[in-house]
């Protein structure tokens, strides 16, 4: 690709070294930009930048936050003996959305994962280990994605805390709500019948 | 979307803001910074800001430059008196690519759209008006969106220049290369066969 502008050439650049915008989708992002008041820029510019540079991780569960412990784990109304692990920040958004869950979060930062170079020492496993062994903790939900990666990490974490006195448990997989059962793959359907629950279960919910 | 933290809110805010970046995408581009390097979150604003703040608009044919007249308007070697009139400075790269075309732009900014509320006043057309008044030019050739719009726009610019001493020309609408005869639309067929070129033309570049 030719440019008119070095300027131009270097905003494109930048732009498409985000993950899943091409050359094109960036010279049209940059653009749409150049069309748009300066003001659009300025405020996209100093947000992106105050964000890398102010933002936060919770000491306790390394979710992002503005403060140093976040507002789920200083929140006295939440049961702090029920930690769910998740890979992701994107993860407890989901989960808080549901409305389902009253405990508080450990993120991970992913999942254990050789092929893309990430072993446990690069997630925060230990710090979790650390707050089990602390015995402060009644039940741990592993809730990864259900995957090769995802089971790895959530045995590699079992192996580390199977001597404490804690429950762990996963959350259910099975046939998602809406789906026609003779789409449903063969594991997932094995799964939800071998872990049906009691009918009257099924219907309530907390 | 409920967020832990107001700067990443903002910050997906505002990159939700780019044309076809939803909140979600929005959301992963911002991850995606917070986990690389601080710098490429700088080079990134700054390379917009300064982009913002310091391109230029060729004065003469209104492509973006680095200078006050663009490097293909500035070039003596280029036929001064051929203008090739398109929508958006993405064309004058694509027709640059192809290597065919050895005059000058003239960018108009956009197309004549009611629907969107663009008019003639907001297109640089007044300005290719008077360059082709002034007598200066000896050939237009229209390049834009084969469209309602497109077609719109350039019988808006005829109707203006009809009475000048100046050959008006489209680029040729036909079968794209390498398409298949039986799979192309009834309209681009009919004029393929009623503008066909001899054939000892068709293999000859320039």
């Amino acid at each position: 690709m030719e440019f008119s502008s070095k300027l131009l050439e270097k905003a494109v650049n930048e732009m498409s070294q985000l993950p899943g915008i091409g050359k094109r989708t960036a010279l049209r992002l940059v653009l749409h930009l150049l069309k748009q008041p300066k003001e659009q820029t300025t405020f996209l510019s100093q947000s992106l930048l105050n964000m890398r540079e102010d933002i936060k991780f919770c000491e306790s569960c390394h979710n992002i936050s503005d403060v140093e412990v976040c507002e789920i784990c200083s929140n006295k109304n939440r049961d702090h003996q029920l930690i769910c692990v998740v890979e992701d920040i994107r993860d407890v958004m989901a989960i808080e959305n549901t409305g389902q869950f009253k405990g508080i979060y450990h993120v991970l930062g992913g999942k254990i994962s050789p092929i893309d170079g990430v072993g446990p020492s690069q997630l925060k496993i230990s710090s979790l280990v650390e707050k089990i062994k602390s015995g402060n903790a009644r039940e741990l939900i592993f809730a990864l994605s259900s995957t090769m990666e995802g089971d790895t990490t959530n045995f590699y974490i079992y192996k580390q805390i199977q001597d404490c006195d804690i429950i762990t448990s996963t959350i259910a997989r099975g046939i998602s709500v809406g789906d026609e059962l003779e789409y449903a793959d063969e594991v997932t359907l094995g799964r939800s019948i071998l872990h049906r629950v009691p009918f009257e279960n099924s219907f309530k919910s907390n």
